[in-house]
């Protein structure tokens, strides 16, 4: 929580500062910048390159996919959008990391911003900024560790049609791989669902409650980060580019479908959750409503029974005259006070049991 | 719950997973061709075909439905997709089966998915995914078993215009079966409302509770299936597209009105069991009053009577001073203090009464 | 609710039956013919007229109104579909009377389905099928009994214009009337909630719970009915049609506007209906408050005292020791220890007087 | 309550009533004229004149305002409407006195209804019909006293444009002074609101929320006053009609604007209504575990003190043997008693402070 | 609160007063004027200056930025207007300080009004109003202090593009300064709510209730400011106006993106917030059956063993009879009657421990 919030501070510019400036921010990490350039032939991959390097190899023929990892120093993010004619108002949304996904053209070039998850077991987000042109993609991310694996492994492998077509190809593939990893989030949060509802007809706990909590405050996550890139995808498929060939057109399609498949599954489950907090409070009533009954039951049998043996616990001298307890000095005084007392326990059970509020245990 | 989740899980495909690739999953049952070639004047039905046959049968005048079911043998869908010159993006969703139901156009064919309710007692949906052109139906079904026997039926019998008109008409006569057996599980769903409502006003259970909850998440369900057909049945209604007769328009846009009547009647019932919930709830606060009331009542009697024997039952000594429980000596106190205590009985009572906590029964 | 399940059921073909089918079902009622001619100068009405005398006064010149209650007989149905030439779908649409309201126009003539609220008491709605061309008006009802007297008394006795216009004038003039039958129930439902009102914030009682959930199932139903018919009527107004002559078509926006009334008329009473509901419930926790304090009141004045004349009421032996009960001995003692006793309940008194627990009555 | 259900009832016409009909409703009281007729030079205030007078004076140069109260005499108003050429539909609309809001375009005339606030203290609405052409309004109201004073005053006194421009100008000045009534009431919720939050943080009674359900109420009546309202004037707006000219075009806009300013507070404080009563509710719970708590605390103390007084309160005979009750003949028995439970009250303390159920007041 | 109700009255113009009056309110504070005209290669800047100089200034080359404080003085805000010829209505806009936040075009010059948000640790919002043509930039303000100190800085120091571009790129960088100051808001309002999400799971108390229904207010305050601010930027970037420069277009853009981000943000929170009120209720219905297990516990163990010591403290004499009471004689009856008590006790603890009432902490 308290990182949230930290995150969230740093990642926007002080107010009042000028639009457009790039100031560095080194708590976000070291930038570090990794090249492969490929054609239809052959594939380059460089680790850790320098600029000059990156200079020459957009100089080669092929289609250059820079990352830049790590986003602390604002200089070298500068410095390669100045390299590949970047806009400036786009490098600023590049270093103030929350930013709505959002598709711009700057006309030799498109910008693309979009919140990706990054493989694991938890939920973890992080910002990717995506320029490309017709012969270069340009992607910055936060911190090391991508969903691009995949992509790369095509790449080096020429599987499929990755290497023989242009970089608004690289560019949807990037986009499709991201939205990709939105799916086992959302399976992961789904089957929760699914075990919380199953233990919650069993037998609720509290502890219920609290990740139902924490399951819904994960699909406004995932929402909040959808939503928005559903627009930015339309809009990049309605563009009807030249930069966006007419063979990656059906694929933008396609992302588009998934983008709005993940929106659907993430309403779906958030309905499904808000059915299981109300299953749960209403379970919570019907606790209630039991232990309540227990106490009713067992008050209203024994205290009226303490009354009455509070009766002949009365000190009233039988001594004193006729009509002054004379129950307690006949021989059958007990026995009769007993019987009543159980006479009127059996009462007192048969008519909880006719209201339903014994033995019928399905009972709200 | 625990089968749902493992079925999304294996119809998508891997994070990272190239587009438009094919991948086996021999989970997804053993796949196997059925085809029918109809024209006006005669009708071949063959079951179990090899793709060598289908080839000729499509060579053959006439309309052709192929029925693929089970998606076990990603090879064979391939096949039958190249035998038909079906694209490979559709076919890849063919095999994810949890798409959203669309219709796309690949120019010389349509591509439609839809989510399908199979006939029986309770809620069975799979994927429909159903490739048409002027020529042929081709139609892919998760599992054997399916809503179309009536269609059968009619090719075989020629009933009605089927065998006259083009596979456009088919497509519809499909679409128009899946659509009609929403009906029957939103009229269960419904009569299930309707009873629970009558019970709820005579008895309400947790079994309510527990039902409610799952009919709202079959409605979810329901809904989450027909939302999307919706659109999709727009789009082929506004196509204008040639392959789509004017004689088939007008079906199409009764085929509309199904899909909308279908969202109406869910969202309907949606409401219906909101507030069937809310009944629910509001019998359960009426319960927990009920009896919270009889404890009070009982309480409040016999707490201060009580505590009056209890008085009485103290050993101060009476011989110790005139002022020392005088009364215990004398001959009508058990009496006075019965009476005092009757008296305090029935004033409580007429108290309870007039503020209406007893006799009242359907005070809440 | 039985009952309208039955007839959910019925109205709705088999799935998987041939769409254009028209099967009859007794069911729904013996069909009979009744109709009205009329001309500027003269009128000829019938009751329980045949095929032929329908086909004689078509030819006939005038405006012919044919009215076929019941709808068990299908083949009437589609013979007098053949003789004024409508089309088939729309008579399948006819005889299942669960549509949503529309309008459609089928070249020579328009249909429009309406769910329509029969005069009376409790809210009884039923399907109205109409056609209208140039100079006919058909319409189809379930039941006999229908809110057209009114129509149909202008027709006879020339009042207003309706004679002196074309059949679109009477068609507006059927809706229009059917529509006038909505406001009388939403006044029913609006006059209750006011009484449920009144009552709720005097003495809420379980009743009231139900009915409010009788009538917002009620809204339900008037929602259902009317929604669909908005769109319905927007359609006819926009169409601009050449069968809609200049003269009606104000009319016709004034319908639509009635449309809109109803509409907003019943989601303001839902909106009514929803707040009740809170202040049930909320008037549910206050009584419940209400009892609980009570109860605690009465336990913690008493249970302390009665804990008191307990202490007292031990059998310790007061010759034991000087340390051993010494009070029971004290000429003193009861009466002081009655004075202890008075003062704790006086100062508990006091206590929850502060606190606002006594004599607040307005206190929640 | 039953105030609005009968005005309701009379103000719409009798089912099945023919459209177009001006029945007279002597219970909508007497229909009274005043007619005020100015030019830039001069001004000429009638009240109570006769139709013949009014004809006179809308033959006079100058712009006319014919303002008509009270709408009990149909046929008054059929001749007024007769007078200036309105439309028969729209004179239906006036004495239905429950329409929504909107503008109509009769070819030579505007018609306009709107639902206006009265000035006062309490919530008093009324329907407004408003016609305007190039040289005269008329306006009719269901009762005498209106929001409309100040509009006369700058008329009489020639203060602003009102009297150098056309008779649109006075059209929108009448509008914007009903539009400015909206805001007391508006003030007046919104500061009774800011009221009972403080009294709720304070000190909840019941009251609070009956007022909250008035205030809520009021806030429905102005929403469903305003909302057709938008609509209207933004045709108004939109229509570009020649006759509203240039200058008031911009006036327009600013009515346009006060009305959505209208609805958006409304909106707003209708989330503050609905926040409150969350609050409510929430203090509502509170208080019943403050009350709970109480009686837990006072009976988890008392009840097994006096359960050990009850022990030594038996009457086993001491002297039957050695393990009879030996407590009672001990010299220290007592001591040794009231000291144990001491320690058991003592203990039960603390364990209560530590759970935070006493001394921690702010806990729920 | 009552500060809310006070200054909302007295900005909204009497009911009835004339449309384009200007009438000034000493309460409003005294107006002062600041200028500040600056080209590429000068500034000046000059605080507290006259009308005359503001008219000199006007003439002489460069952007004129001219800021008012203050509204008390409407006489000067309508010479301020005559001298850059600003709309009568626009004026009356000015001083009426509750208006939404809107785009106006008047033809030479625009008029832009707004919801800021000043610096400050409390949320306090006052009204912007900007006028901008094609050479000066006019702002009028409620107060002295605003969110627009680093946007002078900027241009005494020549930092940017500021100096070197027109009056429209000043508008939209006073707009953007302005909108950057909701973000530590709604910053402040995120980590609140961080805060009381981890007290809640850990020890909710009524305090977290308050600052939440706190902390919802302000958003909706947030909401209310930013939800029309969004359409007036999107008016502005739509307009495509001449007054607006390519150069500057792109900034507007990323202006509207913040608005987006805004609402996209606030919306967010009150959804966190709705989470966290459900979590705060279902905790203290947890804790409510918490503290009633607690008293059931002890009644459901005490209350019966009270019963059994109350039977022996009976006063039937032992010697009346062979049934009357032969166990106080008995010299085991003590120690048998302890001996059951204890194991009736044993029963009830190991029940409510099956039951899961005791020792299952995290039980609701």
């Amino acid at each position: 929580m308290a990182k949230r919030k930290r995150r969230l501070r740093s990642s926007r510019s002080q107010p009042g500062e000028m639009p457009g400036t790039l100031v560095s921010r080194p708590e976000m990490g070291r930038s570090e910048l990794h090249a492969i350039l490929y054609s239809p032939d052959r594939v380059v991959e460089e680790h850790g390159v320098t600029l000059e390097r990156v200079a020459q190899l957009r100089a080669m023929p092929g289609v250059l996919w820079l990352d830049v990892t790590g986003l602390g120093d604002a200089q070298l993010v500068e410095q390669v959008g100045r390299c590949f004619g970047l806009h400036t108002l786009a490098l600023e949304d590049v270093l103030h990391v929350h930013q709505r996904a959002k598709v711009e053209d700057y006309g030799d070039h498109h910008f693309l911003v979009a919140r990706v998850v990054n493989p694991g077991e938890v939920l973890d987000t992080e910002q990717l900024s995506l320029f490309f042109a017709e012969r270069f993609v340009v992607t910055f991310q936060e911190r090391p560790g991508d969903p691009f694996d995949a992509v790369r492994e095509r790449i080096r492998n020429a599987k499929g049609r990755i290497r023989t077509v242009g970089a608004d190809y690289l560019a949807y593939a990037l986009l499709d791989a991201a939205l990709d990893w939105y799916f086992p989030q959302i399976e992961r949060i789904g089957s929760r669902l699914d075990a919380i509802e199953e233990e919650l007809l069993e037998r609720p706990t509290r502890k219920h409650m609290q990740e139902l909590h924490t399951l819904r405050r994960e699909l406004l996550v995932l929402r909040r980060a959808a939503w928005p890139l559903r627009e930015a995808v339309q809009t990049l498929v309605r563009i009807g580019d030249p930069r966006v060939t007419r063979e990656t057109q059906p694929y933008l399609g396609d992302a588009l479908d998934h983008t709005v498949q993940v929106l659907e599954l993430v309403e779906h489950e958030r309905e499904l959750a808000t059915g299981l907090m109300e299953l749960y409070l209403s379970a919570q009533g019907q606790r209630l409503n039991e232990v309540i009954k227990v106490l009713t039951i067992i008050s209203t049998i024994f205290i009226p029974l303490t009354f009455i043996v509070g009766v002949y616990g009365m000190n009233f001298d039988p001594d004193a005259g006729p009509w002054s307890m004379p129950e307690l000095k006949s021989p059958w005084g007990y026995v009769a006070c007993l019987s009543v007392m159980a006479a009127i326990a059996l009462g007192l059970f048969v008519w909880f049991r006719r209201r339903g509020w014994i033995g019928a245990e399905q009972d709200m």
